[in-house]
C-alpha cells in the first residue's frame, strides 16, 4: 500500500468556478492547506482518495505531519460530463452482469410538464450509459459475494476508507450488520459502508418540490454536499423532472444515491394515491434501478391493520411515503401492496444491488407520539422483512425516527438492532424537542449523537429549514456540517478506533496558538476563519499568540505554557507522581533535584 | 392566586426603538399573539410576569386557550434609567439589613482610560442607591431564612414561576440542592431558582474585552438575551469601563447577574498576575457586593499542588480565572489566596446574599483532557468548599466542564453531586468534540442536554463564535436559543412536570396547519417565520394546509387527518383496541356498527 498526492484538477476547478460563483471546489481552493491525496493498494489497483491537511510547525520548531481525513467529495466533476465509471471494471471482471436493452425513455417518467414540452427542461447530455443486470440465475449484492467468502475490490476500497482489515468488512456485510450501497449502474460511486462498526455515516436529502428549484440547483446541492461531508445522498424530488434530474445528480455523485420511489409513481398517477398500483410502482423500480440508485426507501412496514392505531396521536403519520400507502390502504380496503410484493422487489434489487432502506412510515411526528404502538407495530414488520430480504441476499438498512424525548431514544436503537439482527439503523434525527422550529438541525443533532451513540449506523441531515420549507445551499451545508458533528461525536463516544485524532490535533494547534491549522482542521474551516476575523481580522493576528477573548495582556494559553516549561519533563512528572502517591521521600529527592522547579507546599487546614 | 393581563407600555417601547433599530421589544411587539400577563398570589403581594401567547382556533372551530410560559424579559426598561427596585420592600421589611456609606468611588475600578479622563466613556445617571448590608450578627442569605423555616417572599415568587410548592422550595434551599441567587442590592431582579429539582436553567455570558465593544453594547446584548430567554448573565468584561458597565446592566437587569470578580482585580494591577493580592482581590468583592452582583466564580479549588497536574495535557488550563490563580501561586510559590482566605469571602458573601460560583479553573479545554486527575483534584477541593460555605448559610453552585465526549458526561454530573451533596451543578456545555470551532454552540448543547438529563441544574451557553471572537448580538440570541432547546430537551427528559405541555400544543398547531401559533409557540418564533417565508411567502400560505416540501396536491398531514376521522372516536377506539388484543367477537359488533367505517383485514402471510 503505498500514498500519493495530487492538486485538484486546474480545468475542473475553472468550470466550476465559472458555472457558479460560490462553488464547492472553489472553497476548497481557497484553504490551501487542503489537498486530494490517495491511499493506495497498486497490487489490488485501487485508490482511495483522502483529503489531506498540511500543518505548520509547533512554536519550539518540531513539525507537524499532514493530517488525513476520510473524504466523500470525490475527485470532482464537470456536471455536464459526469464522473468517470471507475468501478465498471469491477463489475464486468466479475462476469456475473450484462449489458441489456433497458426500459424505453417514457416522458411522463419526468412529469405532465415533460410530456407537454417533449423534453424535460434540461436533459442529460453526457454519456448515454447502457443499463446491466444480473445474468439470469446471479445474485450480483456485496452480501452475496461476502455469504459466498468472496472478497471485492468494494470491500478492498471500504476496507482502505475505514482504516480496517478487509475482513471485518466481508464479516459484517455476510452477517447482515453492514452494507456497501453499490448498484452496478452507479459504477462512478466510491464505494462506502454503513454499519455500526464503522465510522457513523451521514445523509443528506436534495431534491425538488411542487414549488421550487431547478435541475442544476439540484446538482449543484449535491456536489455541495458531498463537499462538506455527505455520506450518501438521499434525491426526495416530487416536481418536474423527476427522472433527468435524477439523472445528473446520479452521473455526478461519488456517493451512493438513495430514493423514495414511490414518490415518482405518485407523480406519474397525478398525486392520487388512489390510482397507485403495483405494476407502476415496479416499473418506476426498474427505472431506478437501471439508472443506478443505490438504496431505496421501501414503506413496506405500514400495515393496513397498523393505520388505525395512528388515529388518536398528536399528530397522525408524518412520513409522505408512510401516508401514501395508509391513503392506498383506506382507499382499497387491502393490505399495502408494498408488502404483498415484497419478495418480487427482493428478486428486483438482488439483480442489480439496490439496497433497501425499509422506511418507518409510522414514525412519531411530534415527541408526545415517541414509541408508541404505532411505532413499534411497524418495527416487528420491518424485523421480518429485513429476514426475509437476506433470504434473497439483499442488503437491507431499516429508517427510525423521527421525533423522540432525549430519555426514550436510546429504546430505539437497541430494540432495532435486537429485532432486526444487527441490520444497519438509519435514523432522521431523532428531534428531541418539537418547540424549536427553525433550529431543528440542533434539536435533532442531540438526538442523532445519543443514537448513533448506542449503534445507529448512518444519520440523516436534519437543515434548519425542516417543517417550515425546502433547504437551500446554506441550509445543505449547516445541516451537513451539524450532522458530521454529531456523527463524529458517537464515534469518540464509542471510542472508535483513531476518531479522536483530529479533535487531538485541533486541540494541539489551538494550544499552540496555531490558528490556521485551528481552522484547517476544523468541520468547516471558512466558517472558523471568518469568525476569527470579525474581530480580529489582520493578517498577523492569525499568528497572534492571544485571542479577541482576553486580548493582548493576558493569556491562559500562555500561562499553560510556562506550566508545561517547568513541569511537562518525564522527570518532573516522575517526582510529581511520587509526591500524589504520598511519597514524601521522593518529593525530597525532586525537590534536592530541582533548580528552579519548585514543590507545592503540602496544604495545611488550618491556614484557610 | 389571580391572573392579569397587559400591553407592553408603550412609551417603552418608543424609548428602546429609537435607541436601537433591532431592539428586542420591537421584535417582541411584531409578534401579536404574544403579551405580558401575570400570575398573582395577591395576598402576598406579588405577581410574576409570563408570557401569554395567544391562539387561533382548530379548524373544527374549537378554541385552543391561551399558553403561558415561564419569561425571563422583565417588564422592560429605559436602559438610562433602569428598572423599578421592586424587591426594596421585601427586603426592608425583614428589618434584618441597613443602608450603609458603601466603598468609595474609585476611577481605577473602570481602568486606567478612566483615571486619564476622569470618568468613564458613560458614566451611570440613573438613580444611585444606597448600598444595604445586613445587620452585624445577621445573615441574610435565602438559604439562612429557608433553614430557619422561614418562607420568604423570593420564596414565594419562585414557587409561582414554577408551579411548584412553595415548600419544595423552601426545602430544597435549606438542603443546599438549588439556590436564589438575590443580591439584596439588586432589587430590580426577579426571584429564579437554580436546582435539579426545577426547570433547567441557561447564563448568557456578555462583557466587553480589551479588543472590542462599548457600555450601549452590552446593555443591549443584556436585554437581547433575557428577551430570548437567558435565566441568568454573566458579565465578563475584561476591558475599560468595568465598573460603570457592570452599574448600568445590574440597574437594567431583571435576571440574577454573575461575574467572576478576578477579572477586574487583575485589571487594577495592570494585568500582573503576580502583583495580585487579596486586599486588592477583597476590595474588589467588597464593590461588587455592594453593586448588586449576585453571584460570583471564586476559583479557590485551583490549589497550588494541582497545578502540575495540568502540565501533560493537550491543553493545559484554559479556565482564565484558573490560569491566573495558577499562574500567582507558581509566581509566589504560595497556596491559593481565594482557598486560604475562603472563610472570610462566606462572611461577606453572608452579608449581602451573595451566591458562590465555585469556579472550575482545572476544567478540560479538550475532549483528551477529560475527566482527569486534576479536574477531580479540583471537584474533590470545590467539594469541601461547598460545605465550608454552608456552615455560614452562603448559597453555592459548582461549576462543571468544558470538553468532554459524550460517553464520560454524565460521570461529571453524577461525581459532583454525590461529592458536593447535590449542591447544584453550572456547566459550561460540554461540548462533546473540539473538531467544529464556529459550530460549538451545537457541539455544547449535545453535552448540556445529556449533562442537564442527569441533574445539571444551569447551562452556561457557548455561541458560534467560542474558541474565535466575542460573541455579537446575532451569536448571543443563536447561543440562547440554543441553550434553551438543550434545557428544555432535557426538563422533557426528566419528565418534569408540564414540560411537554409547549411540544404538545407546538405540534398541534402544526398538525392542524395553524401556522402562525406554530411560529408563536416557538423559542424563536422570528426565526420561524421568516424560514417560511423564505418559499412561501404569501400570507394566505400561513393558513394553507400544506407547506412547500410536499406542496399543494399531496399532504400527509391531510391523510393522518382522514384517519382521525374514520378511527379517532373514542367508539372505533375500544373496538380497534379489542382487535389489538385478538378480541374478535368485539371487531365483529364494530363491524356491525360500522356505517362507513371498516376493519382492517387479517393479515395472511401466504398472500404476500
Amino acid at each position: 500500500m503505498s500514498t500519493q498526492n495530487t492538486q485538484l484538477n486546474p480545468a475542473q476547478i475553472q468550470a466550476e468556478a465559472a458555472a457558479d460563483g460560490q462553488s464547492a471546489l472553489q472553497v476548497t481552493q481557497s484553504l490551501k492547506s487542503h489537498s486530494l491525496a490517495f491511499i493506495e493498494d497498486a497490487g489490488a489497483g485501487i485508490r482511495v482518495p483522502v483529503t489531506e491537511i498540511s500543518l505548520e510547525p509547533s512554536p519550539n520548531g518540531r513539525p507537524n505531519k499532514p493530517f488525513r481525513t476520510y473524504r466523500t467529495a470525490g475527485p470532482g466533476s464537470d456536471p455536464v460530463r459526469g464522473l468517470q465509471p471507475f468501478r465498471s471494471e469491477w463489475i464486468a471482471a466479475r462476469a456475473d452482469t450484462e449489458p441489456y436493452t433497458g426500459r424505453q425513455r417514457n416522458l411522463l417518467d419526468d412529469g405532465r410538464s415533460a410530456v407537454r414540452r417533449g423534453a424535460a427542461s434540461a436533459e442529460w447530455q453526457g454519456g448515454q450509459p447502457v443499463p446491466r443486470r444480473a445474468v439470469d440465475g446471479h445474485t450480483v449484492t456485496q452480501m452475496h459475494y461476502a455469504r459466498q467468502g468472496i472478497i471485492t475490490q468494494e470491500m478492498r476500497f471500504v476496507a482502505l476508507r475505514e482504516n480496517c482489515d478487509v475482513e471485518l468488512v466481508r464479516s459484517e456485510l455476510a452477517a447482515g450488520r453492514a452494507i456497501i450501497p453499490s448498484n452496478i449502474n452507479h459504477p462512478e460511486s466510491e464505494p462506502m459502508i454503513i454499519g455500526k462498526a464503522f465510522l457513523v455515516k451521514i445523509n443528506a436529502n436534495i431534491g425538488n418540490s411542487a414549488v421550487t428549484s431547478s435541475i442544476a440547483e439540484e446538482v449543484d446541492k449535491l456536489q455541495w454536499a458531498t463537499q462538506w461531508g455527505a455520506d450518501t445522498v438521499m434525491d426526495l424530488s416530487t416536481g418536474d423532472d423527476i427522472h433527468t434530474t435524477r439523472e445528473w445528480i446520479i452521473r455526478n455523485s461519488p456517493v451512493p444515491i438513495g430514493t423514495v420511489p414511490i414518490y415518482q409513481a405518485l407523480e406519474k398517477v397525478n398525486g392520487e394515491a388512489n390510482a397507485l398500483t403495483w405494476e407502476i410502482f415496479r416499473d418506476t423500480v426498474i427505472e431506478q434501478c437501471e439508472q443506478g440508485v443505490d438504496y431505496m426507501t421501501i414503506h413496506a412496514g405500514v400495515l393496513l391493520r397498523y393505520v388505525p392505531l395512528t388515529a388518536n396521536r398528536v399528530t397522525g403519520i408524518v412520513s409522505r411515503g408512510g401516508s401514501i400507502m395508509a391513503g392506498w390502504c383506506l382507499a382499497h380496503h387491502r393490505e399495502n401492496f408494498l408488502y404483498t410484493h415484497f419478495d418480487e422487489l427482493c428478486e428486483i434489487f438482488a439483480k442489480y444491488d439496490v439496497a433497501f432502506s425499509l422506511g418507518d412510515g409510522l414514525r412519531p411526528g411530534s415527541t408526545a407520539d415517541a414509541n408508541d404502538a404505532a411505532q413499534f407495530a411497524e418495527l416487528d414488520t420491518l424485523a421480518e422483512l429485513t429476514q426475509r430480504a437476506w433470504e434473497y441476499d439483499v442488503q437491507v438498512m431499516v429508517e427510525g425516527p423521527g421525533h423522540v424525548p432525549f430519555h426514550l431514544v436510546r429504546e430505539n436503537v437497541e430494540r432495532q438492532q435486537e429485532l432486526c439482527k444487527g441490520a444497519p439503523f438509519y435514523t432522521l434525527g431523532p428531534l428531541v424537542t418539537d418547540v424549536a422550529p427553525g433550529y431543528d438541525h440542533i434539536t435533532s443533532a442531540i438526538g442523532a449523537t445519543e443514537i448513533a451513540r448506542y449503534g445507529t449506523a448512518m444519520l440523516c441531515y436534519v437543515t434548519p429549514k425542516e417543517h417550515l420549507g425546502l433547504p437551500n445551499k446554506d441550509d445543505v451545508k449547516t445541516g451537513v456540517i451539524t450532522y458530521k458533528i454529531a456523527a463524529h461525536a458517537a464515534d469518540l463516544a464509542k471510542g472508535h478506533p483513531g476518531a479522536h485524532e483530529r479533535d487531538d490535533a485541533l486541540s494541539k494547534a489551538r494550544f499552540e496558538f496555531r490558528w490556521r491549522d485551528q481552522f484547517a482542521l476544523s468541520l468547516d474551516p471558512v466558517t472558523a476563519e471568518a469568525f476569527h476575523d470579525e474581530t480580529l481580522p489582520a493578517e498577523p493576528a492569525k499568528t497572534a499568540h492571544f485571542c479577541s477573548m482576553c486580548g493582548p495582556k493576558f493569556c491562559s494559553m500562555r500561562i499553560s505554557q510556562d506550566i508545561r516549561d517547568e513541569f511537562g519533563s518525564a522527570e518532573a512528572q516522575a517526582a510529581l507522581a511520587g509526591v500524589a502517591s504520598g511519597m514524601r521521600e521522593k518529593s525530597e529527592e525532586f525537590l534536592a533535584a530541582g533548580g528552579k522547579v519548585y514543590l507545592p507546599e503540602p496544604r495545611v487546614p488550618a491556614e484557610s
